[in-house]
């Protein structure tokens, strides 16, 4: 049995697993991600695979970072999370772990997961949607991971949906992830309950009475209370996820949206608006097929998942 | 030698040409597009080619059509400005040619024409914008072209640039060819002569001296003599298209885009604005490799021999 290790390099943990051919983790490890210092999370990547590999005989790691990763899959160009600007992440691994190393985006990696184990099996042309602290994208065509053409493609979070909009962090205004994300929903629901403390009672009570206090889970929990401020917030949230669905339809066209991330866990209270404006919004609506839209199935595991399982395609 | 045909099929004309492996036309006609009525464009369609095959053994002829157009290459989903809606093209030409028929959409055409024979030649991974009366878009990813997982992909006019825009005839608002396009220079520039008439001198006196007079042509011909009213549009459309641009590169990362349509005969006058605003709305500049910005070389025969090409390699 083939086995690989998948490595999910995020803002704050690294977290690996040695995953079979079928999806399946066989074991799990965690490091909270070093601040701002390559070759700490690089120790961090060693760390946590020299750890699996006592356990299992893995022939290769596949590593899914945040950032724009090159079409080489080799290095990062730019993580900004991390702090990362041209690591030669793939060299420096696979000189200090001796196995063949692959690096990818790691949006694109759970996309992979989820399209080979997860709510794509079945399709061969989707596009994953990672909606969390901000948006993450991959894309799979003709059962292929859609890498452009230098390795950047599929930043779906950073199309612009306002006209000098919100600040990003990307250096930009008005991205999709400024309205989009699971940020988004919470710094909408606090400005609303700020506005209207009475109407959001239920929603304040979750928390320390605050409009600062009010969380996701707040708001997830509230909605589903029927708190009139928290169902609003995703109503809006689903309006902006919509519209950036249309707009990918009509660029991208896939058979089938999966979306994942944090946001996902709201299950309807999202999924619904997010659907309904997206219908409402695609251009030429009622003249095309229209793709579905599906929640993803592998969580949090989608990267890990799907980077050890690109490493065993290398 | 292997000859085809390749016919595009657009609003007001049906042009068809015999084309060679080079991408050479060796013979070439065309009719008015017959007004919404499917039946009679298969009949323009067919006459043209029987006109053409009258001189040339051709071996196969491929049609672009201005519409959606179903991944089998077959079926014309919907043609908003021939009023074409679910027409089985393929099957109907075949049958009255008794030769093997490529359905294609224009613009994926062109985008293939560009690529094969045109300002693509050296690339693997682009996308071309074709900026006319609206906007189309056609994709090459690894040297193939994308047609999405129903074959409706890079209808990239559609794109929503602004919240409840300017309405667009796909059934949408703030569409990007609402902002982009030839039909939006010529809004944008009476709009501006209108409210100043002194400053746009130069631009009313090309034509009958009223705003409502001004069409494309007059507005490069007096940005080119300095007038500031037509200077100011093209600033303006190259803002939108740099824009627009840079939402493509966060989506689909190509190597290169290449520009064509009727504004693209305005040259320098459009493009430097529309590379300008490019470069600086690019999601993560300065931290990525960049898309190059050139122009078409094809012209309006882009789709037909695209369209030639497309049925060659059926």
């Amino acid at each position: 049995m083939s086995l690989t290790i998948g490595v999910d390099v995020g803002g704050t943990k690294v977290a690996a697993g040695v995953v079979d051919e079928s999806g399946q983790i066989l074991a799990h490890t965690r490091l909270d991600t070093p601040p701002h210092n390559p070759s700490a999370v690089e120790d961090a990547i060693v760390k946590v695979v020299a750890e699996l590999r006592g356990e299992h005989a893995v022939e290769a790691v596949g590593v899914g970072v945040a950032g724009f990763v090159d079409r080489g899959r080799a290095k990062v160009y730019f993580a900004p999370n991390l702090r990362w600007e041209g690591v030669s992440l793939q060299d420096v691994l696979h000189g200090r772990l001796e196995l063949p190393v692959v690096v990818e985006n790691d949006a694109n990696a759970a996309a992979w997961g989820e399209f080979r184990f997860g709510a794509g099996r079945e399709e061969t042309f989707l596009v994953c949607v990672t909606v969390g602290t901000g948006i993450g994208g991959g894309v799979i065509a003709d059962g292929e991971l859609f890498r452009g053409g230098y390795g950047v493609a599929a930043e779906i979070g950073h199309i612009q949906m306002v006209e000098e909009g919100r600040p990003c962090p990307c250096g930009q205004r008005g991205c999709w992830e400024q309205y989009g994300s699971g940020n988004a929903l919470v710094r909408d629901a606090r400005e609303r309950a700020a506005q209207s403390l009475e109407q959001a009672e239920t929603l304040l009570k979750l928390g320390d009475g605050t409009p600062e206090g009010i969380t996701g889970q707040h708001i997830t929990e509230a909605a589903r209370l029927g708190d009139p401020v928290a169902v609003a917030a995703f109503e809006t949230l689903g309006g902006w996820l919509g519209q950036g669905l249309a707009d990918l339809a009509a660029v991208l066209d896939p058979e089938t949206f999966i979306v994942g991330g944090g946001v996902s866990e709201a299950g309807d209270l999202f999924l619904r608006p997010t659907v309904d404006a997206f219908e409402q919004r695609l251009t030429g609506r009622g003249h095309r097929p229209i793709a579905t839209v599906e929640m993803a199935r592998l969580g949090n595991d989608a990267g890990l998942i799907g980077a050890a399982d690109l490493a065993r395609r290398r």
